[in-house]
């Protein structure tokens, strides 16, 4: 697997497709198969006592995975989630949560991975996702 | 299984603890072990093309579920989301979405359910998720 | 969606694919997008009590999923599982099992649909699976 | 986490509470919240073209995680399936399948973690599973 989308390309992109996240999901690392990303909770994320809600860290999931995605397929990929199961394991402390995204399978027709969440205080990841993406066809394979 | 909150009163137990979703996520019916539930899309819930993210049907299956759950247990609940296995199966249209859960095993430490997803317009659902939720013993039971 | 492989049909189909569970699992009802499974557990799918094992209840869930889509694409269907997220919600009784599995999505690369299991005697669901299904092209479409 | 049963103390457990498998999975590392097992495919358990089935590696997964929650426990251990989310990755070869057990968190009541599944002259894994179980009080803890 080869990185087609450096960490600086990864996230000048995701500000242009999904600027609702702007600043607040950056990969911090990446290297073939794997991204690391961190996220900073807003305000709308938190839950009563200032725990990160379940759909924050769904999100989260979701957007370090597809950060991995691009970085192995580039910018043209049209990958959307299709499926993704996720355990909620310990309660995060309000802060900075970090993820690591790992691919699994890149087929020609579906990409599998797995995610990792930790909170910065937290001894034990707080959160376990498995991933499913779709790649469509590029339109310059179809002709 | 008993309806131990009824519709209205889930509606404004909801806007007290998770003011954030307030006047977003509706129940419209509630019987035994099944709510109905509908989600009006803010802003920063919707994609390019207009289409609904999947963090944001997340948060409604996630919603829609955790009414089912207090809507049996009744106001004092602590249940918590422990995992969440959701297909997402059809581009939603940028309107009005419809959550179905649905209890399928009410224990004493676990609640496990299914919640399907529709668009008004579309054919056919746009999301499945089934979720586990952790039932913490109450503190009148704890002595 | 069309039923274009009918019960007996299903049932001999699967004889000549899986002679290791002839015998084991009957289609019993196919209706378009829906079919109802029946199982008699083996000796070697019991466990200690007399109940049934989860992966002989795997199997159920991931057969009845196979021929519900089989009857919706024929007999040269060459779908494989790509993923199966399965609850365990009860302890099944020894005797006979029911499966309903239904399509909720088929598309031109992937199948999702889920699978409720009903034992005789149990009341409530003894399980619930959500299953996605990878269609490779015919080679007929491939030219 | 503490290892209270040892690799061979596992095996001899096992073959006790489930003669059915005997021989066919067997732990070959124990540590502290990780299992190593090894799994020979039986002939039942093939399918045509020599592949190991979809129900054996769910088997393996399950059995595997059983192995690293009785290591963490200790015997007297009563954990069932409640959820396990299984991804099927790569066709693996007839021969001999790897998997790795870990586990993500041990509560009271529930213990989460997940299983990468590899085969013999593979690259890549063939599967991936997340499980959850639950772990009933035991009775000395019920007075």
């Amino acid at each position: 697997m080869d990185v087609r989308l450096e960490r600086e390309a990864l996230n000048g992109y995701l500000d242009d497709v999904f600027p609702q996240i702007r600043g607040r999901v950056r990969a911090i690392d990446v290297a073939p198969g794997v991204v690391r990303a961190e996220y900073l909770a807003a305000e709308g994320d938190l839950r009563p006592g200032g725990t990160v809600s379940g759909p924050a860290m769904f999100m989260l999931a979701d957007c370090a995975f597809y950060m991995v995605v691009l970085s192995a397929l580039g910018r043209e990929a049209l990958a959307v989630t299709t499926n993704c199961s996720i355990n909620f394991l310990r309660k995060p402390a309000p802060g900075r949560l970090e993820a690591e995204a790992r691919i699994l399978k890149l087929g020609k027709t579906l990409c599998v991975g797995d995610v990792l969440i930790r909170s910065a205080g937290v001894a034990g990841p707080v959160a376990q996702a498995s991933l499913t993406y779709s790649i469509p066809p590029r339109r310059s394979d179809m002709g």
